[in-house]
């Protein structure tokens, strides 16, 4: 059986106690550490579970899902994912693989980030299309991701705005020279996000196109949902250009139009003060 | 302080390890009992959590707040919730009188409905707006729900439909004569809600409006998501009004236009038989 755990949002003890005890009987355990992290490494992981855990990396689930799914048929093997397994495609290729070697699998899932957003308050329901906020570089600086941001904001759905992790990068010269030598791994802020989204609504007003997001549009900042030093901040994106949020992993929402008083009265517990 | 639980979607052992090292702890343990259920009941949860549990429907929770949250300021009591603990709005409402009395509170999150349906393929990121099916009546047949849907579809995003769930109901006899006797549970079905969605569909027609969701409009029903005998079907819209997806809970996603190539593999693996 090929397992597929969820590892929620924040340290050793956010696995379920289903996870745990699969965890420990299954015969490998494979860490995913590409898509997320936690606040602790795999030393306190492999601490707490009592087990060694083999780190996949992405070249890893794509090129060797044979290795991983090895044995499967006949002995257990664990696939551990920060978050919920189904948060990226990746997951979904593993099951396949695993379906047509004829290894059954099952899921047991956590929270993840698309669902723990709830904790600022605003409504889930109420969430249009995720965007994902990609670093710029000097020649590669995508703005199609804002049409999304429009058309919810045009529907009133929030946007969550998933931002840019960076993990197992090389150089262009380490990359060209095919030397395995890494960057270190870079987390998006949402400090980055938000300059990134202003240059954007600069670019538009520029091109005389009326931006579907502004200065003072009410944004909401999160770090580290479900950690004890979890911070939400509750701001214009102005203010998120300059809001102190702390370590990784970051993540940003926009909202929409409209919003329930309930949800207003939910965010003024997390808002800005004046004159920061 | 109060502690807000998810406890997951399966059965006892899907709450998360720090989730149950709080309920062991503290003073007093509510278990909310109206917006969802587990596939086990509260003496099981009782008995694996070695702890004693009151139960909070709807109107303990909105009447007697305060009760709830008595001596929370110097002892710790837990508030647990099936799924995440911010899919419903009552519990910002009890977060929001926590903090009006100075009490302090933490969530520890766990999967809910709203991230675990990626288990059927469809991306997350792809949902628009999550829409509620609630059980028609002779006199009450609300479709404005419908509009969400399409607004989704224009904008080739999945709709997530939760399905009505009916706890603590009174008869309007019993209602109107003030006894508290209530109706045996009710929790709507895929056939159920398929049903009301092709008479909407029909009636749409018949105004002579262009539906947005047809017959032949790709579906996905879900039951039991998390727990050991889930069951995932795809199909046609009218397919979903006979498929057979045994006890509740039950939900429904009506996809959006197009699909990524991965997504249709994924729900390749569930489709129904031609012939049913």
């Amino acid at each position: 059986m090929l397992y597929l755990i969820g590892l929620g949002l924040g340290d050793a003890k956010d696995i379920t106690v289903k996870g745990l005890e699969v965890v420990r009987r299954c015969s490998r355990v494979y860490l995913e550490a590409y898509t997320s992290v936690l606040t602790v490494g795999k030393e306190a992981l492999e601490e707490f579970y009592g087990r060694k855990l083999i780190l996949a990396d992405r070249e890893e689930v794509e090129q060797e899902a044979d290795n991983i799914l090895k044995d499967a048929d006949i002995s257990d093997v664990a696939f551990l994912v920060v978050g919920d397994p189904f948060g990226a495609t990746t997951h979904s290729d593993l099951v396949l693989r695993a379906t047509k070697q004829g290894i059954p699998y099952r899921v047991i899932h956590n929270a993840s980030i698309m669902n723990a957003v709830g904790c600022c308050g605003l409504q889930l329901y109420k969430f249009g299309e995720t965007v994902s906020i990609v670093f710029w570089t000097d020649t590669w600086r995508p703005e199609s991701f804002f049409d999304k941001v429009k058309k919810n904001r045009q529907n009133d759905m929030h946007t969550l705005c998933l931002l840019d992790i960076k993990v197992k990068e090389q150089s262009l010269e380490n990359l060209i020279k095919g030397r395995k030598i890494y960057e270190p791994p870079r987390y998006m802020s949402v400090n980055q996000a938000a300059q990134q989204l202003l240059e954007i609504v600069q670019n538009q007003r520029k091109r005389g196109e009326e931006p579907a997001v502004t200065e003072e549009t009410l944004c909401v900042g999160l770090a580290r949902v479900g950690a004890e030093d979890q911070k939400i901040a509750a701001g214009t994106l102005q203010q998120m250009c300059t809001v102190e949020l702390g370590e990784p992993l970051h993540s940003l929402i926009i909202t929409g139009g409209s919003m329930h008083p309930l949800e207003m009265e939910m965010l003024s517990l997390f808002s800005i003060p004046e004159n920061s």
